[in-house]
């Protein structure tokens, strides 16, 4: 039955980057054996999962079992409900992966499929499917966009040397970094940053541009033509000095920052900024992204040098990814809670 | 062939901190396709690898093939040289990992073998064969120990927090760093770490203790019944105020440290110290051994804050092994020459 829901699983990675704020799923329907069906959420507003396997079938799905990796939904939106369509398919058992926190949903599409007599099966590969759907999972309960922090450090933690400088501290592997820049719906930086590094902040690796999010408090980026603020993508700016045709907010507070993000319907933030933005963020973070060289400068930039912990305090992060990139390693940690 | 290679290669770590400053040999005998003798280095002052194996062996060693890691020695020692025993043995094949630095062998002894009609194949895991004995081919080249370096710190690179407090960053895998004090012939640190931490400095996996080593310029830590200069293990100081009955040397310059522990006939070095330490030595260091914790501190100590170096400078280190162990990690990087 795994390597059903671990279909499923992938079939919904086809939507990242394209369904955000609804989260990722994926459908495979599966009769005598045979996989019959086949769907996913393709884009915010789209279909979901279990209508387009459904349509798609190439038989009747009368006596199949459905594998989903998200609770099916109960509550009228566009269409029909998820659990109406599969109670009115004849569809006999449904697996999901996990619980949608949704307080729209979080059981009730479960207990109404049971109603109808239909068999369900909860939490096959349920970590993956949680993981998958972090940040749906996190925008959904605390109403908060789903933060992350990338950084690039020496072995002995910089993030640049004692001359400010840090091209290139890693060559960060192009693909694994894009990556996030495709996954996370926006991607912040500081005022700093922008004079300093002057960056485009775009996905260029295939996937869709990230929504970003200049932090400049004192407008000292505003009408000087930096690349961020180009036609590629979108940009908002958080300022006190909001000016001309920008899209800005007046938040400088990292909480209210977040809280306006998802009041616009953004779901999760890649922060790569310089010290004080990622300090700022820390305590906010869900999870990190570290990419380590093999270089060390003895002295320089510590990332969260407006930060002050001691070994007495209890770890914060688990590590979820560790891997070696060529002469480089990167490290995935989430917060520990 | 390779199997028989490894093989010789794993009876050979039989000699871990028993052979130093000897190489680390392993040889086994194969006739008809069936191993028919084994044999290592068994301790410092013992019989060659060789001449176990041969010694060991169940049958007639006459046209069987021998594999050892190393090239067998071809000048006069305590015993016959192993060429000329390998000679009248009759063995028809040799094969050899790798060639012997040392000025005395450096492929002296594979000539004679080849003179006298023995075949002879070099090359088979040299780099698994050049790692294992990477002490040894520093220590009879170069005439200096081989030096680790041993750090253990947080996510963001601090060896202790801004309270001066390092215990404990990480749980640093007690196998794993005590295997390093019994793979290493000493172990070095500064008074500083004597003065604060009180370490014993002994291994206490089963292994045997490493010479234990206090840099102590101005004597601070001298007869104070520090555990470091218990009876557990030989202890040596370096200190310009050398009293009593201690093994003690005026030298002050990591040069000149390790060209005494060269001449005392102390093959390796690792070095446990904190900053002022670590930051002397770095230059020197062949191989750094890094336990990370997921800790962050913000500010603290840095393992190399007296040395700076910056971005444009090429990557003096090379990644050699990268593991997880649970919640910390652990890294190995080597000199990239």
């Amino acid at each position: 039955m795994e390597k059903y829901m671990k279909l499923a699983i992938e079939l919904s990675k086809k939507g990242i980057g394209k369904v955000s704020p609804n989260p990722l799923v994926g459908a495979v329907i599966v009769k005598n054996g045979k996989i019959i069906g086949m769907g996913y959420h393709e884009r915010y507003g789209g279909f979901h999962a279990e209508r387009n396997a459904i349509l798609n079938a190439k038989e009747d799905v009368k006596g199949s079992s459905l594998f989903v990796n998200l609770e099916p939904c109960s509550h009228h939106g566009k269409n029909l409900p998820c659990v109406d369509l599969i109670i009115s398919s004849g569809i006999s058992k449904v697996y999901i992966a996990s619980v949608d926190p949704n307080p729209l949903v979080n059981g009730k599409g479960i207990e109404k499929l049971k109603k109808n007599g239909i068999e369900v099966d909860v939490g096959l590969l349920s970590d993956e499917a949680k993981y998958l759907n972090r940040v749906f999972f996190k925008y959904i309960t605390k109403k908060l966009p789903y933060v992350a922090l990338k950084v690039a450090l020496t072995l002995d933690g910089f993030i640049a040397d004692s001359n400010g400088n840090s091209k290139w501290i890693t060559k960060q592997n192009f693909n694994v970094s894009h990556s996030l820049r495709n996954f996370f719906s926006s991607i912040l930086v500081g005022a700093n940053t922008v004079l300093k590094d002057n960056p485009r902040l775009t996905c260029r690796n295939g996937g869709r541009n990230p929504v970003r999010i200049v932090l400049d408090r004192d407008g000292i980026t505003l009408g000087r033509g930096f690349n961020v603020y180009n036609e590629e993508a979108r940009t908002i700016v958080f300022s006190k000095c909001c000016q001309g045709t920008l899209e800005c907010y007046p938040e400088t507070e990292p909480f209210d920052i977040l809280s306006r993000l998802y009041n616009l319907g953004i779901d999760s933030v890649l922060i790569e900024g310089g010290a004080s933005v990622l300090s700022q963020f820390l305590n906010f973070a869900d999870e990190l992204h570290l990419f380590y060289s093999t270089k060390i400068f003895g002295r320089g930039l510590s990332p969260f040098e407006n930060i002050i912990k001691f070994v007495s305090q209890n770890m914060e992060f688990k590590i979820r990814n560790l891997k070696r990139l060529e002469d480089e390693f990167y490290l995935e940690v989430f917060r520990n809670v």
